[in-house]
């Protein structure tokens, strides 16, 4: 099998090739010829490769996105349909090795089939060039498919931003209610409530209202950014 | 903070010590107090990299291991309860910064916590390292957490394997028995179904009714010791 096309396309020429003839063979294939290994143990360690490198990507672009986005984004990126669209891209469905079965049901045009051959894909480059070379060849796939950074909020200012995205999607804007204080008079805690228009209530605490309303205003964000439908299929 | 021991135990000298602190303040102590970043971004990431390491140590110890039981392996080593034990023997407890809150609340010796720091500490070796610093302090703090070897199936004659465990385990052998052909005469494809004494079945197909049963016996011994207890707590 001629792979140069694929080597040239994910940016990385293999030393040893077995390892990608490997990555390129379906169990279905492994069974039933002699002497073939199948990918699933490289997809394994391709997942987890891939995982690492999307999540390390995604903090550096996006400094100010709390946890609960990064995810998010992380794994609408790794979903299998993006994987499978991105398998496309590279015409892994022309180069992958399958056992007769699987190949009449059709198994050469199946998102999980197609998916999980590109996490070996990567899980062999990594064992052939290490993390570096890995990541090179995932930054260069995933180039294009990440979210834009203007859609997540860039600001520390959380109570500015979250009545500028409260104006603009529910015309009108959140209030902010002092729930309780705790602990001694010298070092006392406040407790905020953000109420969006929409009912929804938010809480932050901290040692001024002041932080308290920034805190329970980032967790009003970060939860309007996790329902965004910034994502569309 | 005196953090002199704990960068000695992870073998790490931080070159960015305020990625140490991050990774060491809960969010309930960045809340309350002006100018710290919480560890949540950093335990997103730190997570991970474990999972990377991992993975890629137990593709390379365990040559013959499939995918299903390398997954088994890795999501025992890196549960909640694993890390939140690791965290401890690093003496995390005494190193994180937590609000006054979650302090009465005993936040300090919460397993989820502690796991999360742990996650972060690893996070912020990576950032400050690569991904060989995090490889090698992962791999020192794992050093004693792996199964045995000897615990896998370690040959590719599943069927005398199988027929030694099942043997061993249930009194009794497994039975084999051709349970259908498919495609045309030159090139027929054999399906068999492999029973152990417990009733369970499990079907292999292959080129032949020998290579048939091997894969039957594999799917079987890979059940078996997914479902073997070599993990107790």
């Amino acid at each position: 099998m001629d792979t140069g096309n694929l080597q040239e396309c994910i940016h990385h020429r293999f030393e040893q090739v077995k390892l990608l003839t490997t990555a390129l063979t379906h169990s279905s294939y492994a069974n039933e010829q002699e002497g073939y290994a199948d990918n699933e143990r490289l997809e394994f360690l391709g997942d987890a490769v891939l995982e690492l490198c999307i999540s390390e990507e995604g903090f550096k672009r996006y400094p100010c996105a709390p946890e609960g986005q990064l995810t998010r984004i992380r794994s609408q990126l790794v979903k299998e349909k993006s994987l499978a669209s991105l398998a496309r891209e590279l015409q892994l469905h022309q180069y992958v090795r399958l056992g007769k079965g699987e190949e009449i049901q059709g198994g050469r045009d199946r998102d999980a089939l197609l998916a999980d051959t590109f996490e070996a894909l990567l899980g062999a480059v990594f064992l052939d060039g290490g993390f570096d070379a890995a990541k090179k060849t995932i930054l260069l796939i995933f180039e294009n498919e990440w979210p834009e950074r203007a859609m997540l909020p860039e600001t520390k200012d959380y109570k500015s931003r979250l009545q500028e995205v409260s104006q603009e999607r529910f015309k009108d804007r959140p209030v902010y209610v002092l729930a309780g204080t705790s602990g001694p008079e010298h070092e006392k805690l406040f407790d905020v409530d953000a109420t969006l228009p929409t009912g929804e209530v938010f809480r932050g605490q901290g040692t001024s209202v002041k932080r308290a309303e920034q805190y329970a205003a980032a967790k009003a964000l970060a939860s309007l950014s996790d329902s965004d439908d910034i994502f569309s299929d």
